[in-house]
């Protein structure tokens, strides 16, 4: 079995983890497991989503982080959830079990510093052979972007909230 | 009901049919009704795809272009076609039968003149309360910019197929 891809989403723009989500359902319609981490909860607002059920229905579905952002007064206890989070998804992607692994928003721990990365694109280059993963998130490092495929960077162009109208459920989350 | 979103997914970069496609899942999973209108066959290799059975059942799923692209030695009959397939759609946008149309690769049709450009964009502002409009493709006319309320540039960073690799069902179409 060939070599799959490792796909980055990047930039400041929306549509990074929407893209994501497409890709995982484009593969999924062709029959592939699909695993979806979400490193930083509240993207979606998913607790409150019902969608979320579709989603688990159809694909595996992960939301590791605690909060908005991992940021909180107690860094060590945060850097302790991101490695715990990081470590699942090895687990995830050695398992053998996906063909897709999405990793969402893993550039937000990678940027503050909560799991090395050296050590992350290193297990990523690593990956199984057929196993493709899509990383999301802002700031994307430039180890990441060397070793990966394809890299799209998303470039916030124009958004809602400059014209003062608020997040749409179903469309933003 | 108030007005919705009119988003532009444009650039040269990979993710703006995956994301627009990740955006309808997103808007089924809340019980959205969605179009999915492509302008241009062979994006995505539909016909040859699985996954079309998965995009049918779950959305109302339309391939209107002839071929990769509409360019052909008949200039009169690419436009007679692209003319008819945007009549198509401004049909589905003023049905009041969905919440969500995707108009995907439709930026093609402008650029080439296919169709009015200004008569587009304002059947697209004049959009019925409560439907998002999603438009696709590269090289986004100012105006349709200017009109929309959420544009992002996908911008290609790395493609693969610079580093020798074929395109990956399931993954890329």
């Amino acid at each position: 079995m060939s070599k799959g891809l490792l796909i980055v989403y990047t930039g400041n723009g929306k549509g990074k983890t929407t893209a994501a989500l497409g890709l995982a359902f484009r593969a999924l319609g062709h029959g592939f497991r699909v695993s979806f981490i979400q490193f930083i909860k509240g993207s979606w607002n998913y607790g409150e989503m019902e969608s979320a059920r579709l989603f688990d229905s159809m694909m595996d579905f992960h939301v590791l982080g605690k909060g908005f952002t991992w940021k909180s007064l107690d860094i060590d206890e945060d850097t302790a959830m991101a490695c715990q989070a990081w470590e699942f998804a090895k687990g995830q992607i050695a398992s053998g079990r996906f063909q897709v692994v999405v990793l969402d928003e893993l550039t937000y721990l990678m940027k503050y510093g909560m799991v090395e990365e050296a050590e992350v694109v290193r297990a990523l280059a690593d990956r199984p052979d057929g196993l493709h993963v899509v990383v999301t998130g802002r700031d994307a490092p430039a180890s990441l972007i060397e070793t990966a495929d394809l890299v799209t960077e998303m470039k916030d162009i124009k958004h809602p909230y400059t014209k003062g109208i608020k997040a749409q459920k179903g469309i933003e989350f």
